[in-house]
């Protein structure tokens, strides 16, 4: 997705939310502000937004001198969301359709998303409430759900800190046996790496890979030889959230985006209301892709 | 009131939201937007924010070649607002307190404000049931009322075009034989003119004057004789809207600020909750002032 005209204005909101959210002094954030006020003059309109996010975290961090400005506040998401989980799994597991009510759960958890309006200031406890009340659209989760039961790789891209929590159940119906995690490569935002994917115990159950970079969605110029990898060879790919789909809503492949729709410009291009929780696949692949997929699979 | 960090990602907000209004195309509106963006990183933060509205807003008029951008829109309001007035006359004479109906009208009329973003989108039908359920602050609006009956000559600074048509009530109990309406000197934004005055029925029932400049608020440096001098002798100044707050509020002489608080830095400036009806007056004038303004009325 190219940049609009309404993310100008939305990145300079962001940047002035940031330094607030990490406490910079005035002259650190006016300093920050008038950089992104250059940075938004020299933009190529041409590339996706989340490539303008990783280049405004890149100033915040070299202003701050902090590595991850967002260190505390992730573990925070991360703590609230890991205390919701044996509720979240009962939940899913005690539910007619475990599998719709999981990926509910997961789209309910990109509410945590600190660039996003929507996502700010919102109580991890509303997230899980939010879980089991907002409408998904059932032909779609039973789509997907039929697809990666019949498939035997799948790569699921996650999103925010916290919000990987949240992904747990559906990793756990997909299956540890077929299922890759990619987290981002290095701190960007909130966005989740590693490190947040060892704090919510995916680590230990899934085989995690990262993107090798710092952009706030999948790049796959520049993205570690194993996204690459494994963004080609995988018969299903899950990408979670906005960054994700706006990055990647253009590869000629079938990508299944579960995300909410947090700004109007998303929204508008995946023709859905503001807010919606949304399970969308893109250009299913065709015969020849899945083909070729098989074989790797069996290679 | 100075221009705050937030008010920065509003500038451009609005300008984008110009380009909407006004139907740009998208090379004027990505050309206006770049000129904003400069604009903001030479701006002088001592200044209240309505001088860079005013710029921004001189760009709009060179870019569109229209003197008066907003001309049909300021006209709309101004007759869907006169079509009400008969029905709002009889609410605010037919009411206990006249003067507190007739100033939660006029406050009411503030919410058409195309620069502020709650003002976005109102009908003006809206704005009219909102005329007579906000509640507003009675005994603030019972010093008003005591001062304006005790006193000679009351300015009366008007904001938007549409919203000066829900003054007329409380214009019309101040009394024509002691107010002067200021209007903006040139057309910025949709406030109103001398233009929007004569369609609203005010020019023929009250002196009224220009600012003699397009700042969307009242810059006393580089405002007209009239206004100057109207301002120095009034005794008492009634100011609507934020415009003329962010321009005004720091004016050493007390002046009555009414206004719907429709930003976080303005509510946080006046200490009210967003969305709140304000019947403000600020620095008391002192007895000495009071004195003179009384002198020059005898004289």
């Amino acid at each position: 997705m190219k940049t609009h005209l309404e993310c100008i204005p939305c990145f300079i909101r962001q940047t002035v939310e940031v330094t607030k959210d990490l406490g910079l002094d005035e002259e650190q954030a006016v300093t920050l502000t008038r950089r992104v006020l250059e940075m938004a003059l020299e933009l190529d309109w041409q590339q996706p937004p989340p490539l303008m996010g990783r280049d405004i975290h890149r100033v915040i961090r070299e202003i701050t001198g902090e590595r991850d400005p967002y260190h505390a506040i992730k573990i925070n998401a991360t703590e609230a969301a890991l205390e919701l989980l044996p509720e979240l799994e009962r939940r899913v597991t005690s539910s007619e359709w475990p599998f719709h009510e999981a990926v509910r759960a997961s789209i309910a958890g990109n509410t945590i998303d600190l660039g996003a309006k929507m996502g700010r200031e919102v109580e991890v406890s509303d997230v899980f409430e939010a879980a089991f009340s907002m409408p998904v659209d059932k032909e779609a989760a039973g789509r997907l759900e039929r697809e990666v039961q019949g498939c035997g790789n799948v790569l699921f891209i996650t999103d925010n800190a916290g919000e990987i929590v949240f992904d747990r159940p559906l990793l756990e119906l997909i299956g540890s046996d077929k299922v890759t995690v990619a987290v981002r490569g290095n701190p960007t935002i909130n966005d989740a790496t590693r490190d947040d994917a060892d704090r919510s115990g995916i680590t230990e159950r899934f085989r995690v890979i990262t993107s090798g970079t710092d952009v706030p969605g999948t790049w796959l110029k520049g993205s570690s030889g194993d996204l690459v990898d494994a963004f080609t060879r995988a018969e299903t790919v899950i990408a979670k959230g906005q960054g994700n789909y706006e990055t990647l809503s253009e590869q000629p492949r079938g990508i299944w985006f579960l995300l909410r729709a947090k700004c109007p410009v998303v929204a508008e291009d995946l023709g859905v209301p503001e807010g919606a929780f949304v399970v969308k696949e893109t250009i299913r692949a065709s015969a020849s892709d899945k083909e070729r997929r098989t074989a790797n699979r069996k290679s």
